[in-house]
């Protein structure tokens, strides 16, 4: 498989001079149990303060689709796509969280952030 | 097109020897995609300490009706509300908040705040 | 229109020995908008610690029916109300919230306070 | 009206060591309006960090049903029980919480704190 | 009964040099009520901060089951849940919380957490 | 104990050309249960197409009050409300239903209906 | 007080060769108790089917603002709209309902039709 | 195994000549699937009107607890369950239904019915 | 403005043979109040049985984009949809359902239906 | 690609003497849209009343996953599960429903039935 970060693209920050929180949620994202070989069914959240660049929605939907049908644990999945991601764009803060359905009536939600959060203003009551 | 922040009007802040919370929230916003073309749904927050000036509400919804043909990205969009708004009432902490719903299976949301939220007592348990 | 808060009544506090949180919450305000003339409708929610004296229900309920006829502000009767509340009963802390039914898609919360909230213990996850 | 305290029975905390946090939530509470005579209903939530003693459950419940004719205010029963369990069990930390069902169009919540919140490690996100 | 903390299965911390936030809910826990003899049912989240050794799901699945047939408080049973997976895998911090379905109308909730909360990065907001 | 039943009152129905339906939610119902001597509590919903009658809500929560110290199972207590209510108002239809909090894991709920439901004109989507 | 109907106003139904649904749902109605002399407040739906004219919307509010200080109970003002409202525009099919906040833990819901409802194509699953 | 259904109490309908609905609800059941000996959690709804006998609830828990460690598919549970009910207590009708918790991403539902339905007067709008 | 109805495409029903449902809900409908001017937001769904021809999404979503700029009155807009929804596609059953944000406090929902509602099986349960 | 019908199992139904209904929802459902081969995602359930065979659940997850590559239109999947499944087990009645997340901003609902609802005895309510 060819590196699935080569795919994303980024824009300008409209508004570099000042630090502003932007969330994309993802609502359905798939990629395949290692172990198992079953699909897992996820949402991905992606919370960020853009520094330069933003992240483009549709390369970034095309980037998460790369994963349909990569073998790939929860905990690997959300640090690949946090690291990719700021490989890409350079925020000054990003978080990454994943909320999977239930397997074998276990669900779970993995949280990995990158930066100083203390840029993140107004990260409160963001809705996911 | 002319400066939509040309509409915004202000009435005296009845209360200026208090910091408080004024919130609105305008359910129905619209603008244009400028990379398609298609409209784009949204719900806008304006959450503020006013300092000598509070927002006039029917000013304030003629003035988002303004985005009703205008091409602008999410990002932008939340930043050119805020800076209108700081514009027109020099408030003493100001957050605006775009809910937009799901493109391409992605829903996004962007927050920016401009001036001291240490003046912003009772910010807790807003409703947006 | 006399003074509305010569309404209002109090009891003694049972505990004064301690910062504890009272909240109370009317569902039913309704005021008239001094600009259009048309009645608003609200809920308006006060949250205190009681110094010597609680504020009395039935008393809290007359003194805010008398706002039925009035045309006021939302952003001023909220103020009205703090005031008026901390005139009769001189709590450690108070805060007075009211959220507003929608006028024109907008839809409005304003919250203000008095005193020091370092009084407030166990204020988190109060019910409005 | 013999001492309701008398009932409460408490069992050794089975894991003194350790500073955690119990929640038990009563959702049957009924008492007495002394200025009507009419019956209150509310929902008791007790929570808090054990030292060597823990409350026993059949107890409280007992405990709880024992104010189910007795004539109490809102804010008067919710130290009343507070103080009873503080003298039962001598918790770490210990709060209080009511809400009562609307009475006149106000639903009212009382909530008092006894202890050192900082020893309630896990407190965020407790169910009431 | 051998101890169930021995079935409990690890597998490496795929990055493990960044603090990142796991958790897993566990919605079908049972056990029995050692004063009654009747089951006790409840919803188990588990979230941490992995070192070096992440817990697998289906030995944590299995693990789990082994109390379908123990007699155990609530109390207890939380503590020992955290105690066994600290014992199995060294995680920075950990927090286990147990919710009970109601017993004599009382529900409960037990929180117990281990180790420092200020590695646990992006906890808020977590699931459960 | 007297009939409760005597406590009912009624005044005229001011439509009474017109089978319309009434509906009374009471959610604040409690009584005794026979067997335990331990409280039960339930939402009793009453709905009905009056005759010449309307029941008066004033006298209706009174005679639910009576219930408080009575011992009696839920299917009783049903029945025994909706025989009253039907001998003191006579209408045209009705139908009592007791929503009932869970004892030992169960929950249950009780519904009696007396009279010729095609009475019942705009039934659907009754509130309980 | 002169005869509030004379307020309504109707315009001509666009497209009377169909039966179609039209429903209204006004969340902000309050009138006060004959009995107490208290503000009530309710939401009324009026649901109909129209023949020649439809229920304009401003006048339908300004007819209901007129109920603001009137004495009036929830059985008269439910069946008093409905008669109103038929005189006013002679729909096919027309139901008025109310739903009530509590009064003494008691919420009322009337609901009274006219006509015949197989007019009322789609009525299922309306929002009232 | 002995037989489950020797464990079921009834005591005799108070109300025999009316048809009324009562309906019980066992959020708590679990059982073991057969095929691969995992335990399964689901929710029992009974709904039925009696004939001579009601079912007793203390019985109706103990009889279900007996499925706890039984291997039975849902769809055999389901009908067994009905089949005991229905020789325990002769019902005019009866409904059982189980809600399961999903098993590999799948949750199920299980209805079956005994008699005739239009004696259930009332059943529209049950809970479950 | 040219008629918006000439912008519907179909395609071939891939199953004629079989009367089933379909169902589109398009959550971001804008038109114009002719009176006001104002803009109006809604919520369009349009359920259908197929006959020869299904419609196809895209044109459906620009078709009724077309209506941005059009002042048009709920009770036409919405009968104006059916009628070239039905004029595109010759359903055997149609239904549209138009629900709209508050104006002046009222929220309104229209529904009009088209054929024999008899051919939709399965129409129970749609989502709106 | 082979028939995917081919990988349904079944086995007897253990109550063929009576009608009941048996639900199965399957939350994670994913295929390809042909015209624009992005990935649909949706949830599918399936309810039925068995004759001599009951659906295995494994085997339908398992026929469910091999769509995970293939471009097929909503209409067309839909009615194709329901032809395959009653292929596979000829039951007295099935239903298939197919829910689909937002596409341009429309979300779908297509839903397909065989056979004699009238032997769907309890059919109401169903989950989905």
């Amino acid at each position: 498989m060819t590196d699935p970060a080569a795919q994303l693209e980024t824009f300008p920050n409209p508004h570099p001079g000042r630090d502003y929180v932007i969330e994309h949620v993802v609502g359905e994202f798939t990629s395949v149990c290692p172990r198992t070989g079953q699909p897992d069914f996820g949402r991905i959240a992606i919370t960020y303060v853009a520094d330069q660049r933003c992240v483009e929605l549709k390369s970034l939907k095309l980037y998460l689709q790369r994963f349909r049908q990569r073998g790939i644990f929860y905990e690997d999945v959300t640090n690949v796509i946090l690291d990719d991601l700021v490989a890409a764009a350079s925020p000054r803060w990003m978080r990454v969280r994943s909320r999977w359905r239930a397997r074998g009536g276990i669900r779970s939600v993995i949280t990995a952030e990158h930066g100083e959060r203390s840029r993140a203003r107004g990260l409160k009551n963001m809705s996911d």
